[in-house]
């Protein structure tokens, strides 16, 4: 075995690009797709599985023939060590995270807001992003220091906005209701209580309100029950735009089970709304 | 004055047309427009009510150019009676209903479901309806018996889904809370039952809802606070794709103060949804 070398973030970048390509190839056809959706006595969910698990495969072949040490994780097909020899800090410690369509309920009911989460980690940290819509064909980019959003012949740099304080923030959740997969409780109470001290709450976004964080078009989203492949591509590009990520205390993501995430386009925003969730945690507290 | 004959729709059609241009020149380039939104302090709502004035201006402009007996009703700027002298059963009986930008809250979020509604009415009925999203290039062209979707050189008719029960329906409302130009308390408990008693519910999509119930993508729409000029322009867009629009109550729209309506794919599901109404409200009735 020879060493390897720590490849550079460009070459990830254009695989990156190639697997977005593949993906889309997958999804783009089944989406609005009504004869193969509705034949089939309405199992509408299938052919989205079937995009879902075309389109990772279709990634992981790309990154196993390219970088066939590296570890993947996808939400279809689990977890998948490097092949062959690893050696310490060689290229072991890179991981790409897959979910080929964040954002199912949107495939199934038309509302172009899903999206192809390709992330890469260096030593379980996120290093890189690339997320795409194909139906309006957009795409961003985020690795450290810059996201860059692409759409036909355009290419602009992404800054998160300038909002301060929450009674001028737009927020957003995907689902405001406590239901399996979302909100429990008590987290759909602390989101209730954000909705009513900010200018408006908007839903359904799924990965595409980060995408509008990083545009600088949205400013606050709170979440919960987000697994890895959800939000690994999504933090290179907030961070990339200047917004910040971490979960309800504060904290790097991946340190709580609940799936808790929250991003804010300035830190002062981050600041005030992690003060108004740890209030309200203290107030639940303290009523049980 | 030389009495006037009736238009062939086809005349309207193509006016509609080149208003939804002439209101596009006004709307796209304020969207995602952070120069103009964030550098004003913050005051956000500015240049989308000037987008919206402006797009509506336009619009009038044109009607009145080429039908200036025909009456106007606009969300800017009212209702404006045709001009000169008119007749009984001639071009006075028709109005053209103006939205220039429904869904202004995902228009300053940078979301996409924002639409420009234009709506005609004959004797109070709307006839024609032609809505257009300009960042994704959709259009939807309604008129009695056929509703056509156009994306660049694609153009397909619209059927709305065969989707006969809720269980495996797909049901939407632009925001499930009890807040101001919304659904009431009462109005927001309906809802939440009729979520939990579909397949799945998205949010916050405003007219492109009933854009994507036309396209067989939703199944089921339920609003509440809608006015005339939020409404008029959808009816012929989801009844020419075979879809179902009426009150709560299963009586034509307008016969209510509430603006409450109902779109639904199908009749069954149409009728299954007017007895759920029908028996969440008479448990209201009971408990108050």
């Amino acid at each position: 075995m020879t060493r390897e070398t720590i490849p550079d973030l460009k070459d990830f970048r254009a695989l990156a690009l190639r697997l977005n390509e593949a993906a889309s190839a997958e999804t783009l056809p089944r989406f609005r797709n009504k004869t193969e959706v509705f034949n089939k006595a309405g199992i509408w969910f299938d052919p989205v599985t079937q995009a879902d698990r075309e389109a990772e495969r279709a990634m992981r072949r790309m990154i196993r023939m390219v970088f066939p040490k590296h570890a993947i994780l996808g939400e279809e097909f689990g977890e998948e060590p490097g092949d062959g020899h690893h050696e310490a800090g060689t290229v072991s410690d890179w991981r790409w995270v897959l979910d080929p369509i964040d954002g199912t309920r949107a495939f199934v009911c038309g509302v172009a807001s899903w999206m192809t989460l390709i992330g890469l980690e260096y030593k379980g940290e996120p290093v890189m992003g690339l997320i795409e819509q194909p139906f309006t064909g957009e795409s961003w980019l985020g690795v450290p220091g810059e996201t860059i959003y692409r759409r036909n012949d355009e290419a602009i740099k992404c800054e998160t906005s300038d909002v301060t304080s929450l009674d001028r923030a737009r927020v957003t959740t995907t689902d405001p209701r406590a239901i399996d997969g979302y909100f429990d409780k008590s987290e759909a109470e602390v989101f209730s209580q954000l909705g009513r001290k900010s200018r408006l709450a908007r839903f359904s976004l799924d990965a595409y309100a980060y995408a509008l964080l990083a545009l600088g078009e949205l400013d606050v989203v709170l979440e919960a029950g987000l697994a890895r492949y959800d939000y690994a591509a999504l933090i290179p590009v907030v961070e990339g735009a200047g917004g910040v990520v971490t979960n309800w205390r504060g904290e790097p993501m991946g340190s709580d089970a609940r799936g808790e995430i929250l991003a804010c386009a300035t830190p002062q925003l981050h600041e005030e709304t992690l003060a108004l969730i740890a209030d309200i945690r203290e107030q639940q507290g303290a009523a049980t």
